[in-house]
Protein backbone atom coordinates (compact mmCIF):
# COMPACT_ATOMS: atom_id res chain seq x y z
CA UNK A 1 0.00 0.00 0.00
CA UNK A 2 1.14 3.35 -0.65
CA UNK A 3 1.99 5.50 2.27
CA UNK A 4 -0.50 8.45 2.04
CA UNK A 5 1.41 10.25 4.95
CA UNK A 6 4.47 10.46 2.90
CA UNK A 7 3.22 12.50 0.18
CA UNK A 8 3.66 15.02 2.94
CA UNK A 9 7.42 14.42 2.51
CA UNK A 10 7.11 15.98 -0.56
CA UNK A 11 8.66 19.28 -0.34
CA UNK A 12 6.57 21.49 -2.93
CA UNK A 13 3.29 19.59 -1.86
CA UNK A 14 4.22 20.53 1.40
CA UNK A 15 4.73 24.22 0.46
CA UNK A 16 1.49 23.96 -1.32
CA UNK A 17 -0.92 22.47 1.17
CA UNK A 18 0.34 24.97 3.55
CA UNK A 19 0.28 28.30 1.49
CA UNK A 20 -3.63 27.02 -0.05
CA UNK A 21 -4.86 26.73 3.35
CA UNK A 22 -3.73 29.78 4.44
CA UNK A 23 -5.48 31.61 1.35
CA UNK A 24 -8.61 29.35 1.82
CA UNK A 25 -8.67 30.34 5.77
CA UNK A 26 -8.17 34.18 4.25
CA UNK A 27 -11.24 33.50 1.79
CA UNK A 28 -13.37 32.21 4.93
CA UNK A 29 -12.86 35.11 7.04
CA UNK A 30 -14.59 37.02 4.01
CA UNK A 31 -17.94 35.32 5.48
CA UNK A 32 -17.34 36.72 9.04
CA UNK A 33 -16.75 39.99 7.56
CA UNK A 34 -19.82 39.92 5.69
CA UNK A 35 -21.89 38.46 8.84
CA UNK A 36 -20.52 41.24 10.51
CA UNK A 37 -21.49 43.99 8.41
CA UNK A 38 -24.90 42.70 7.71
CA UNK A 39 -25.09 42.45 11.90
CA UNK A 40 -23.63 46.22 12.82
CA UNK A 41 -25.01 47.92 9.60
CA UNK A 42 -28.66 46.01 10.25
CA UNK A 43 -28.62 45.13 6.14
CA UNK A 44 -30.21 41.48 5.33
CA UNK A 45 -30.91 39.66 2.46
CA UNK A 46 -33.99 37.08 4.32
CA UNK A 47 -36.53 37.98 5.98
CA UNK A 48 -36.22 35.33 8.87
CA UNK A 49 -32.68 37.06 9.36
CA UNK A 50 -34.52 40.33 11.06
CA UNK A 51 -36.99 38.61 12.77
CA UNK A 52 -34.94 39.85 16.51
CA UNK A 53 -35.35 43.76 14.89
CA UNK A 54 -38.54 43.70 14.93
CA UNK A 55 -42.00 41.86 13.36
CA UNK A 56 -43.96 42.05 10.32
CA UNK A 57 -43.73 45.35 8.35
CA UNK A 58 -41.20 46.51 10.76
CA UNK A 59 -38.68 44.45 10.09
CA UNK A 60 -38.92 44.43 6.22
CA UNK A 61 -37.22 47.55 6.21
CA UNK A 62 -33.80 45.54 6.95
CA UNK A 63 -34.42 43.74 3.91
CA UNK A 64 -32.45 46.05 1.76
CA UNK A 65 -28.33 46.35 -0.04
CA UNK A 66 -25.76 48.05 1.57
CA UNK A 67 -22.36 50.11 -0.48
CA UNK A 68 -20.44 48.21 2.33
CA UNK A 69 -22.28 44.78 2.59
CA UNK A 70 -21.91 44.28 -1.73
CA UNK A 71 -18.22 45.40 -1.32
CA UNK A 72 -17.58 42.73 0.69
CA UNK A 73 -19.74 40.23 -1.16
CA UNK A 74 -17.82 41.60 -4.32
CA UNK A 75 -14.23 41.11 -2.87
CA UNK A 76 -15.67 37.53 -2.08
CA UNK A 77 -17.19 36.29 -5.42
CA UNK A 78 -13.52 37.81 -6.62
CA UNK A 79 -11.66 35.73 -3.98
CA UNK A 80 -13.56 32.01 -5.31
CA UNK A 81 -13.22 33.08 -9.09
CA UNK A 82 -9.11 33.22 -8.52
CA UNK A 83 -8.66 30.70 -5.83
CA UNK A 84 -10.93 28.25 -7.26
CA UNK A 85 -8.55 28.57 -10.81
CA UNK A 86 -5.34 28.65 -8.19
CA UNK A 87 -6.48 25.38 -5.96
CA UNK A 88 -7.25 23.23 -8.95
CA UNK A 89 -3.73 24.53 -11.18
CA UNK A 90 -1.67 24.50 -8.64
CA UNK A 91 -2.82 21.22 -6.88
CA UNK A 92 -1.53 19.50 -10.61
CA UNK A 93 1.39 21.91 -10.73
CA UNK A 94 2.68 20.58 -7.46
CA UNK A 95 2.41 16.89 -8.14
CA UNK A 96 4.10 17.90 -11.74
CA UNK A 97 7.89 17.77 -10.00
CA UNK A 98 8.09 21.25 -10.60
CA UNK A 99 11.56 23.20 -8.99
CA UNK A 100 11.06 23.90 -5.05
CA UNK A 101 12.65 27.09 -4.96
CA UNK A 102 9.92 28.02 -8.44
CA UNK A 103 7.28 26.48 -6.73
CA UNK A 104 7.49 28.44 -4.22
CA UNK A 105 7.71 31.99 -5.87
CA UNK A 106 4.57 30.89 -7.29
CA UNK A 107 2.88 30.12 -4.57
CA UNK A 108 4.21 33.49 -2.40
CA UNK A 109 3.68 35.48 -4.83
CA UNK A 110 -0.37 34.33 -5.47
CA UNK A 111 -1.15 34.63 -1.52
CA UNK A 112 0.00 37.72 -1.01
CA UNK A 113 -1.16 39.12 -3.89
CA UNK A 114 -4.63 38.19 -2.95
CA UNK A 115 -3.81 39.25 0.83
CA UNK A 116 -3.12 42.48 -0.83
CA UNK A 117 -6.43 42.60 -3.21
CA UNK A 118 -8.80 41.98 -0.64
CA UNK A 119 -7.30 44.87 1.70
CA UNK A 120 -7.62 47.22 -2.01
CA UNK A 121 -10.81 46.12 -2.08
CA UNK A 122 -12.21 46.57 1.59
CA UNK A 123 -10.24 49.92 2.44
CA UNK A 124 -10.94 50.77 -0.43
CA UNK A 125 -7.08 51.79 -1.73
CA UNK A 126 -7.56 53.94 -5.17
CA UNK A 127 -7.09 52.15 -8.32
CA UNK A 128 -3.92 50.75 -9.81
CA UNK A 129 -4.15 49.14 -6.29
CA UNK A 130 -6.41 46.29 -6.58
CA UNK A 131 -6.26 46.07 -10.37
CA UNK A 132 -2.70 44.98 -10.34
CA UNK A 133 -2.74 42.78 -7.15
CA UNK A 134 -5.39 41.07 -9.12
CA UNK A 135 -3.37 40.95 -12.29
CA UNK A 136 -0.06 39.63 -10.33
CA UNK A 137 -2.62 36.79 -9.00
CA UNK A 138 -3.90 36.06 -12.27
CA UNK A 139 -0.37 35.81 -13.92
CA UNK A 140 0.88 33.34 -11.10
CA UNK A 141 -2.05 31.12 -12.34
CA UNK A 142 -1.21 31.15 -15.91
CA UNK A 143 2.42 30.90 -15.75
CA UNK A 144 1.38 27.38 -13.56
CA UNK A 145 -1.11 25.93 -16.20
CA UNK A 146 1.45 26.90 -18.21
CA UNK A 147 4.26 24.92 -17.24
CA UNK A 148 1.86 22.35 -16.63
CA UNK A 149 0.54 21.93 -20.08
CA UNK A 150 4.19 22.22 -21.73
CA UNK A 151 5.47 19.54 -19.23
CA UNK A 152 2.37 17.19 -19.30
CA UNK A 153 -0.09 18.06 -22.18
CA UNK A 154 -2.69 14.62 -22.48
CA UNK A 155 -5.59 14.99 -24.77
CA UNK B 1 4.83 3.42 -11.19
CA UNK B 2 3.06 4.26 -8.07
CA UNK B 3 -0.21 2.58 -8.32
CA UNK B 4 -2.32 5.34 -8.12
CA UNK B 5 -5.47 2.90 -7.51
CA UNK B 6 -4.04 1.90 -4.40
CA UNK B 7 -4.50 5.83 -2.73
CA UNK B 8 -8.02 4.45 -2.62
CA UNK B 9 -6.95 2.10 -0.15
CA UNK B 10 -6.40 4.49 2.17
CA UNK B 11 -9.28 4.44 4.30
CA UNK B 12 -9.14 8.28 5.32
CA UNK B 13 -8.60 9.00 1.63
CA UNK B 14 -11.73 7.10 0.52
CA UNK B 15 -13.79 8.32 3.35
CA UNK B 16 -12.85 11.79 1.89
CA UNK B 17 -13.69 10.78 -1.43
CA UNK B 18 -17.46 9.65 -0.31
CA UNK B 19 -17.88 12.64 1.68
CA UNK B 20 -17.21 15.21 -0.78
CA UNK B 21 -18.93 13.57 -4.49
CA UNK B 22 -22.29 13.59 -1.47
CA UNK B 23 -21.67 17.24 -0.73
CA UNK B 24 -20.65 18.22 -3.94
CA UNK B 25 -23.85 16.06 -5.87
CA UNK B 26 -25.84 17.90 -3.13
CA UNK B 27 -24.83 20.89 -4.39
CA UNK B 28 -25.14 20.27 -8.15
CA UNK B 29 -29.11 20.04 -7.17
CA UNK B 30 -28.89 23.68 -6.68
CA UNK B 31 -28.26 24.40 -10.15
CA UNK B 32 -31.56 21.91 -10.76
CA UNK B 33 -33.64 23.39 -8.05
CA UNK B 34 -33.07 26.88 -9.76
CA UNK B 35 -33.86 25.47 -13.26
CA UNK B 36 -36.99 23.81 -11.84
CA UNK B 37 -38.23 27.71 -10.18
CA UNK B 38 -37.25 29.40 -12.82
CA UNK B 39 -39.36 27.12 -15.43
CA UNK B 40 -42.50 26.53 -12.81
CA UNK B 41 -42.53 30.14 -11.71
CA UNK B 42 -41.58 31.68 -15.28
CA UNK B 43 -38.56 34.00 -14.13
CA UNK B 44 -35.74 34.11 -16.29
CA UNK B 45 -32.44 36.66 -16.07
CA UNK B 46 -31.93 35.86 -20.65
CA UNK B 47 -34.15 36.91 -22.92
CA UNK B 48 -33.60 33.83 -25.47
CA UNK B 49 -35.03 31.50 -21.98
CA UNK B 50 -38.72 32.75 -22.74
CA UNK B 51 -38.92 32.69 -26.59
CA UNK B 52 -41.30 29.85 -25.81
CA UNK B 53 -43.63 31.94 -23.68
CA UNK B 54 -43.82 34.94 -25.99
CA UNK B 55 -42.39 36.98 -28.28
CA UNK B 56 -40.93 40.69 -27.83
CA UNK B 57 -42.36 42.78 -25.62
CA UNK B 58 -44.53 40.19 -24.27
CA UNK B 59 -41.46 38.08 -23.14
CA UNK B 60 -39.68 41.12 -21.58
CA UNK B 61 -42.07 40.72 -18.64
CA UNK B 62 -39.98 37.28 -17.77
CA UNK B 63 -37.20 38.97 -17.48
CA UNK B 64 -37.52 39.09 -13.37
CA UNK B 65 -36.28 38.50 -10.05
CA UNK B 66 -38.34 36.49 -7.74
CA UNK B 67 -38.18 35.40 -4.28
CA UNK B 68 -38.27 32.18 -4.13
CA UNK B 69 -35.07 31.97 -7.08
CA UNK B 70 -33.18 34.32 -5.06
CA UNK B 71 -33.17 32.71 -2.27
CA UNK B 72 -32.28 29.28 -4.01
CA UNK B 73 -29.19 31.21 -6.04
CA UNK B 74 -27.82 32.71 -2.24
CA UNK B 75 -28.04 29.32 -0.93
CA UNK B 76 -25.98 27.66 -4.02
CA UNK B 77 -23.31 30.66 -3.49
CA UNK B 78 -23.22 29.96 0.17
CA UNK B 79 -22.61 26.45 -0.55
CA UNK B 80 -19.99 27.25 -3.20
CA UNK B 81 -18.24 29.68 -0.82
CA UNK B 82 -18.18 27.21 2.22
CA UNK B 83 -17.58 23.79 0.01
CA UNK B 84 -14.63 25.15 -2.17
CA UNK B 85 -12.53 25.72 1.05
CA UNK B 86 -13.99 22.27 2.53
CA UNK B 87 -12.54 20.48 -0.69
CA UNK B 88 -9.46 22.00 -0.63
CA UNK B 89 -8.89 22.08 2.70
CA UNK B 90 -9.97 18.60 3.36
CA UNK B 91 -8.05 16.74 0.78
CA UNK B 92 -4.76 18.25 2.07
CA UNK B 93 -5.83 17.52 5.44
CA UNK B 94 -6.36 13.77 4.43
CA UNK B 95 -3.11 13.53 3.18
CA UNK B 96 -1.78 14.77 6.26
CA UNK B 97 -2.03 11.53 8.09
CA UNK B 98 -4.66 12.08 10.68
CA UNK B 99 -6.35 9.63 13.02
CA UNK B 100 -9.39 7.86 10.62
CA UNK B 101 -12.09 8.22 13.62
CA UNK B 102 -11.25 12.00 13.91
CA UNK B 103 -11.01 12.32 10.07
CA UNK B 104 -14.48 11.10 9.81
CA UNK B 105 -15.94 13.19 12.72
CA UNK B 106 -14.80 16.22 10.53
CA UNK B 107 -15.89 14.80 7.40
CA UNK B 108 -19.67 13.59 9.16
CA UNK B 109 -20.37 17.08 10.52
CA UNK B 110 -19.27 19.32 7.54
CA UNK B 111 -21.72 17.27 5.08
CA UNK B 112 -24.23 16.90 7.65
CA UNK B 113 -24.54 20.32 8.76
CA UNK B 114 -24.22 21.72 4.56
CA UNK B 115 -27.41 19.55 4.56
CA UNK B 116 -29.30 20.86 7.19
CA UNK B 117 -28.25 24.75 6.22
CA UNK B 118 -29.68 24.18 2.45
CA UNK B 119 -33.00 22.47 4.36
CA UNK B 120 -32.67 25.89 6.50
CA UNK B 121 -32.36 28.28 3.71
CA UNK B 122 -34.97 26.60 1.56
CA UNK B 123 -37.80 26.07 3.59
CA UNK B 124 -37.06 28.23 5.41
CA UNK B 125 -36.63 27.68 9.18
CA UNK B 126 -36.55 30.62 11.61
CA UNK B 127 -32.90 31.50 12.94
CA UNK B 128 -30.77 30.89 14.52
CA UNK B 129 -31.21 27.01 12.45
CA UNK B 130 -29.15 28.16 8.92
CA UNK B 131 -26.60 30.35 11.14
CA UNK B 132 -25.93 27.46 13.23
CA UNK B 133 -25.51 25.17 10.64
CA UNK B 134 -23.42 27.80 8.96
CA UNK B 135 -21.29 27.97 11.67
CA UNK B 136 -20.86 24.12 12.14
CA UNK B 137 -19.61 23.83 8.55
CA UNK B 138 -17.72 26.65 9.02
CA UNK B 139 -16.03 25.49 12.06
CA UNK B 140 -15.22 22.26 10.78
CA UNK B 141 -13.18 23.48 8.14
CA UNK B 142 -11.28 25.48 10.43
CA UNK B 143 -10.38 23.09 12.64
CA UNK B 144 -9.36 20.77 10.01
CA UNK B 145 -6.82 24.07 9.09
CA UNK B 146 -5.75 24.49 12.34
CA UNK B 147 -4.49 20.46 12.69
CA UNK B 148 -2.67 20.60 8.91
CA UNK B 149 -0.59 23.95 9.42
CA UNK B 150 0.41 22.89 13.23
CA UNK B 151 1.53 19.43 11.64
CA UNK B 152 2.86 20.68 8.50
CA UNK B 153 3.45 24.04 8.29
CA UNK B 154 6.25 24.89 5.20
CA UNK B 155 6.56 28.62 4.22
CA UNK C 1 9.61 8.58 0.00
CA UNK C 2 7.12 8.57 -2.62
CA UNK C 3 7.84 10.00 -5.88
CA UNK C 4 5.57 11.89 -6.41
CA UNK C 5 6.56 13.22 -9.60
CA UNK C 6 5.28 9.83 -10.94
CA UNK C 7 1.67 10.51 -10.00
CA UNK C 8 2.05 11.93 -13.73
CA UNK C 9 3.00 8.71 -15.07
CA UNK C 10 -0.24 7.69 -14.48
CA UNK C 11 -2.19 8.05 -18.15
CA UNK C 12 -5.63 8.88 -16.33
CA UNK C 13 -4.48 11.51 -13.89
CA UNK C 14 -2.21 13.10 -16.74
CA UNK C 15 -5.08 13.52 -18.52
CA UNK C 16 -7.68 15.03 -16.05
CA UNK C 17 -4.53 17.24 -15.20
CA UNK C 18 -4.73 18.57 -18.84
CA UNK C 19 -8.12 18.84 -19.16
CA UNK C 20 -8.76 20.20 -15.72
CA UNK C 21 -5.40 23.15 -16.54
CA UNK C 22 -7.77 23.98 -19.85
CA UNK C 23 -11.11 24.19 -18.57
CA UNK C 24 -9.60 26.59 -15.68
CA UNK C 25 -7.70 28.09 -17.37
CA UNK C 26 -11.11 29.32 -19.94
CA UNK C 27 -13.05 30.31 -16.72
CA UNK C 28 -10.37 32.80 -16.17
CA UNK C 29 -10.76 33.91 -19.13
CA UNK C 30 -14.07 35.06 -17.99
CA UNK C 31 -12.62 37.71 -15.67
CA UNK C 32 -10.95 39.17 -18.37
CA UNK C 33 -13.59 39.49 -20.38
CA UNK C 34 -15.67 41.17 -17.53
CA UNK C 35 -12.61 43.54 -17.57
CA UNK C 36 -12.61 44.06 -20.90
CA UNK C 37 -16.59 44.96 -21.05
CA UNK C 38 -16.26 46.76 -18.25
CA UNK C 39 -13.49 49.56 -19.31
CA UNK C 40 -15.03 49.59 -23.04
CA UNK C 41 -18.71 50.44 -22.17
CA UNK C 42 -17.28 52.24 -18.59
CA UNK C 43 -19.91 50.15 -16.15
CA UNK C 44 -18.28 49.62 -12.78
CA UNK C 45 -19.26 48.39 -9.47
CA UNK C 46 -16.96 50.68 -7.87
CA UNK C 47 -16.19 54.19 -7.49
CA UNK C 48 -12.55 53.99 -7.41
CA UNK C 49 -12.50 52.26 -10.89
CA UNK C 50 -14.22 55.34 -12.82
CA UNK C 51 -11.51 58.12 -11.31
CA UNK C 52 -9.64 58.53 -14.32
CA UNK C 53 -13.05 58.94 -16.55
CA UNK C 54 -14.26 62.16 -14.28
CA UNK C 55 -14.78 63.02 -10.63
CA UNK C 56 -16.90 63.31 -7.94
CA UNK C 57 -20.49 63.62 -9.40
CA UNK C 58 -19.30 63.10 -12.76
CA UNK C 59 -18.01 59.64 -11.82
CA UNK C 60 -21.17 58.25 -10.63
CA UNK C 61 -23.10 58.04 -13.47
CA UNK C 62 -20.34 55.10 -14.66
CA UNK C 63 -21.64 53.21 -11.20
CA UNK C 64 -24.49 50.79 -13.32
CA UNK C 65 -24.90 48.11 -14.28
CA UNK C 66 -25.04 46.64 -17.68
CA UNK C 67 -26.97 43.75 -19.98
CA UNK C 68 -23.41 42.69 -21.60
CA UNK C 69 -21.50 42.80 -18.27
CA UNK C 70 -24.32 41.26 -16.23
CA UNK C 71 -24.20 37.97 -19.06
CA UNK C 72 -20.59 37.63 -18.94
CA UNK C 73 -20.97 37.49 -14.75
CA UNK C 74 -23.58 35.07 -14.69
CA UNK C 75 -21.86 32.66 -17.58
CA UNK C 76 -18.70 33.02 -15.24
CA UNK C 77 -20.69 32.15 -11.92
CA UNK C 78 -22.19 29.33 -13.71
CA UNK C 79 -18.83 28.22 -14.35
CA UNK C 80 -17.70 28.26 -11.28
CA UNK C 81 -20.81 26.14 -9.63
CA UNK C 82 -20.21 23.54 -12.55
CA UNK C 83 -16.25 23.77 -13.13
CA UNK C 84 -15.83 23.14 -8.68
CA UNK C 85 -17.98 19.82 -8.79
CA UNK C 86 -15.99 18.83 -11.62
CA UNK C 87 -12.72 19.60 -10.07
CA UNK C 88 -13.46 17.58 -6.85
CA UNK C 89 -15.51 14.63 -8.17
CA UNK C 90 -13.05 14.32 -11.48
CA UNK C 91 -10.19 13.99 -9.37
CA UNK C 92 -11.12 11.72 -7.25
CA UNK C 93 -12.73 9.75 -10.20
CA UNK C 94 -9.21 9.87 -11.79
CA UNK C 95 -7.32 8.26 -8.30
CA UNK C 96 -10.37 5.80 -8.24
CA UNK C 97 -8.64 3.48 -11.13
CA UNK C 98 -11.25 4.18 -13.80
CA UNK C 99 -10.90 2.82 -17.55
CA UNK C 100 -8.77 4.95 -19.37
CA UNK C 101 -10.87 5.81 -22.93
CA UNK C 102 -13.86 6.17 -20.14
CA UNK C 103 -12.60 8.36 -18.23
CA UNK C 104 -11.39 10.36 -21.31
CA UNK C 105 -14.77 10.12 -22.47
CA UNK C 106 -15.82 11.83 -19.31
CA UNK C 107 -12.98 14.75 -19.44
CA UNK C 108 -13.61 15.71 -23.18
CA UNK C 109 -17.50 15.72 -23.19
CA UNK C 110 -17.18 17.95 -19.98
CA UNK C 111 -14.56 20.04 -21.39
CA UNK C 112 -16.41 20.77 -24.57
CA UNK C 113 -19.79 21.21 -23.19
CA UNK C 114 -18.34 23.77 -21.35
CA UNK C 115 -16.46 25.56 -23.84
CA UNK C 116 -19.72 25.25 -26.17
CA UNK C 117 -21.92 26.10 -23.05
CA UNK C 118 -20.02 29.65 -22.77
CA UNK C 119 -20.29 30.52 -26.47
CA UNK C 120 -23.87 29.48 -26.43
CA UNK C 121 -24.16 32.14 -23.62
CA UNK C 122 -22.50 34.94 -24.51
CA UNK C 123 -23.16 35.20 -28.40
CA UNK C 124 -26.02 34.86 -27.21
CA UNK C 125 -27.29 31.56 -29.37
CA UNK C 126 -31.35 30.29 -29.07
CA UNK C 127 -32.12 27.74 -26.62
CA UNK C 128 -31.63 24.73 -26.21
CA UNK C 129 -28.06 25.27 -27.13
CA UNK C 130 -27.07 26.51 -23.48
CA UNK C 131 -29.21 24.15 -21.89
CA UNK C 132 -28.45 21.23 -23.54
CA UNK C 133 -24.33 21.93 -23.04
CA UNK C 134 -25.18 22.60 -19.58
CA UNK C 135 -26.83 19.24 -19.15
CA UNK C 136 -24.37 17.18 -20.57
CA UNK C 137 -21.32 18.83 -18.35
CA UNK C 138 -24.09 18.17 -15.76
CA UNK C 139 -24.76 14.49 -16.46
CA UNK C 140 -20.94 13.70 -17.07
CA UNK C 141 -20.05 15.01 -13.53
CA UNK C 142 -22.95 12.69 -11.88
CA UNK C 143 -21.71 10.10 -13.79
CA UNK C 144 -18.47 10.25 -12.82
CA UNK C 145 -19.83 10.81 -9.44
CA UNK C 146 -22.12 7.57 -9.26
CA UNK C 147 -18.86 5.06 -10.25
CA UNK C 148 -16.97 6.99 -7.71
CA UNK C 149 -20.09 5.97 -5.13
CA UNK C 150 -20.75 2.37 -6.40
CA UNK C 151 -16.99 1.57 -6.84
CA UNK C 152 -15.74 3.20 -3.30
CA UNK C 153 -18.32 4.47 -0.62
CA UNK C 154 -17.12 5.01 2.54
CA UNK C 155 -19.07 6.27 5.19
Amino acid sequence: MVDLTRIMDDEVFMAFASYATIILSKMMLMSATTAFYRMTRKVFANPEDCVTFGKGENAKKYLRTDDRVERVRRAHLNDLENIVPFLGIGLLYSLSGPDLSTAILHFRLFVGARIYHTISYLTPLPQPNRGLSFFIGYGVTLSMAYRLLKNKLYL
